[in-house]
């Protein structure tokens, strides 16, 4: 189906110009009159190989399509062009009064094109959910150059099928994201933010579960690490200190709240935080007095992938699992690599997604052969997702069925036969080769 | 590519037994290889006859599969049967202490696999946000019987297309919905209600975005009618009293917080409405002091409808549009139709979710030619959608044009094809004929 070009070097377009809509359309027309792949690219940032070329994929750059189209202040509706670097939306947003409903580590270099075409999660999904709820809608050029205008501005619209779905999240396999729509909340002015030990892993959960309650509305932020994470962090980022430097815990959570008042919210987490101590809950605990502080805080739990990269080879997983179960795998997968190496878990737990990190002196097949592919199968087991947030792009793609049924992976082949029947947009990605 | 079957009476198979999946497969794999036509039927409260047969449709209820599967207090995710009566998974989630996300005036009948394949919208949407967001899983029938399991409980999930959202408010036409998986917020011990009067539209917009903004994480509800719509409530339902007598004003809010802490929430609830008052933003007000008076608010604004029915013939529209635009479309309506018809405006204010109703004392062509087509043109013209929450069912299929690109519709309806090859799955209804 497809057709491997082989042009000798790899070819690379950048778009930009005013009329952003005419040269994406042009450009695909053209390769699929000749199969000639495309790999299309945003901050190029991903962690599964999805916007690299493989063989000699021409890339179509978006990043110079940079325009802020329109924002309204009623609605808070965002209207801008795929290759805006995240953090540019979000500080053109903070001078507006809004925020983005979507922050992540890469945010310096990742394009909102990129985010909506991954489904990228990151920090806020726990509260403000994920693109699909916040993503109102798309502009994407197809395989053949045709433009899918489905670029509404609507909370609502119930006119058939909401095709703006496929292509959020089919890491461009479907179809170029040239334009985006999103829906983007009112910043509020009150943040806080607690560094807390727990005990073991269920007074997490508890924990979770407490603050779901009792944090309610203002809650925004439920993170973790397990003591590996943080004893990485502490040893290889220079000037990070333990917030909580009495004695080493098994177990660290960071909680965030925002709302709109600074007096009610510190007091409700401070109430939170003593009814916790009391019950048991947490052994420790530190409310971040000022923004350096509460930096410093961030800059632990954002610091653990770059510990474990300073610390040797890494192996990543990017798992969604029961939040109950989650932590079992860290513990089954330490008792399998015993002294081979060391196991890490840290991440989201107020959505359910772990990061299993696996690091070593150096990489080696023996432990790889302990990983895989019994990871995927524990996940598999227990109705995980092997890719929670991060996608499948290359990497992942012949694991799809460890997470989807042969059923819907036949649909899903069948959908991509249908919008890019000569298989150009990003081969090799995705769907199982 | 529909054979249209004739077998002189309407037949309907109602689905009852433990393992639910293998007798909806089986029926649609009989009709589809005998190219019978089906049409699946929730609890039959659409209002765009989208869950009716047209002909001799085989009618497929699924109102007996009504168990709830599972229900997990850490995460807050709910799996049911798709017959479950959405007022039951409220009931059952408050023993819980947690909240359907979901809420609307037909909850005592309609039922969530129907909420789910029409894409229900509602009163809680402007805190919670769609189905889109909140569905996590669904298992659904093909046309074929094959059933699709994507019957996840993750709140993450990149792990290729999320086909999902396919069967998200396609109103059956794609697959029946068998089970649903849904995400659902803590209860929150303390709710407010306030009922508002405006001077005049433009008021009821900038109060909108001072709620957003001051009232933040609480707000819940922002619901708007005008006083031709509070006439008619005030005159045709029994019992229901005039929250503001003093004099009648042109425009009413109901305000709606739901929170932790019941004294931090009445605190900034009080302060917002005195801000406001002070800014002119609004020119009466007031609070409910116990449970019934919230009722006999929300009351106000849930029998609008009703009231409508009431009142004699209605024609009733339901559109999304640029909340600064919206009540134009009423002043542009009234100025049409004259001393033809009553023009009332109400609806969900804070998702720019206008409910438009043209009541007369009965059905009259000469009426009708006065509203459309003109309705839709201008709410094409202004960007928005004709169809916010109904969604098309058989009335508006013809009508998607008006909200959704040729080349949109043309890429629904080869999906519709490869779904359902043989047309047999809610013919006539969501795409054009």
């Amino acid at each position: 189906m497809l057709f491997k070009m082989r042009i000798g070097l790899k070819l690379q377009i950048r778009i930009g110009c005013t009329n952003t809509k005419a040269p994406v359309s042009q450009i695909l027309k053209y390769c699929n009159s000749r199969c000639l792949a495309v790999v299309p690219q945003g901050g190029n940032t991903g962690l599964v190989g999805g916007s690299v070329p493989v063989f000699d994929e021409v890339i179509v750059s978006v990043g110079s399509m940079n325009n802020i189209i329109s924002f309204n202040k009623v609605s808070g509706i965002l209207v801008c062009e795929a290759g805006c670097i995240l953090e540019n939306l979000i500080s053109f947003l903070d001078n507006q009064g809004f925020i983005m409903p979507l922050d992540l580590g890469a945010k310096g270099s990742c394009q909102i094109g990129g985010n909506v075409s991954t489904n990228a999660g990151g920090l806020r999904l726990v509260r403000y959910g994920s693109l699909h709820g916040n993503v109102l809608g798309v502009e994407a050029v197809l395989a053949n150059g045709d433009v899918l205008d489905m670029l509404g501005t609507l909370r609502k619209d119930n006119t058939g099928y909401d095709l703006k779905h496929l292509f959020i999240g089919s890491e461009g396999s479907l179809g170029i994201v040239t334009k985006v729509s999103i829906l983007t909340p009112p910043k509020l002015s009150s943040v806080n933010i607690a560094f807390l030990a727990c005990k073991d892993y269920s007074s997490c959960q508890k924990l979770l579960m407490e603050a779901k309650r009792k944090l309610g509305e203002i809650l925004s932020a439920f993170e973790f690490l397990d003591n590996q994470a943080m004893n990485l962090v502490l040893h290889h980022l220079d000037g990070v200190r333990n917030p909580l430097p009495a004695s080493m815990h098994s177990f660290y959570v960071l909680i965030e709240t925002t709302g709109s008042d600074e007096s009610y919210d510190r007091e409700k987490l401070e109430a939170f935080l003593l009814s916790s101590m009391e019950g048991g809950l947490i052994s420790d605990g530190v409310l971040a007095q000022d923004i350096n502080q509460a930096s410093s805080f961030w800059r632990i739990r954002e610091g653990v992938p770059e510990a474990l990269m300073k610390a040797g080879a890494v192996y990543k997983y990017d798992l969604s699992l029961p939040v109950e179960k989650m932590y079992n795998l860290v513990d089954d997968m330490r008792v399998r690599l015993g002294n081979l190496a060391k196991v890490v878990g840290f991440g989201h737990l107020g959505d359910g997604n772990l990061h299993l990190n696996i690091s070593a002196p150096q990489y080696d097949d023996t432990i790889l052969e302990q990983i895989e592919p019994y990871v995927y199968e524990w996940t598999f087991k227990h109705r995980g997702s092997i890719s929670a947030e991060h996608g499948l792009g290359l990497m992942k793609a012949n694991k799809i069925h460890y997470s989807k049924s042969p059923e819907t992976v036949q649909i899903m082949a069948s959908i991509k036969k249908l919008l890019d029947p000569n298989g150009i947009l990003n081969p090799y990605k995705v769907l199982p080769h």
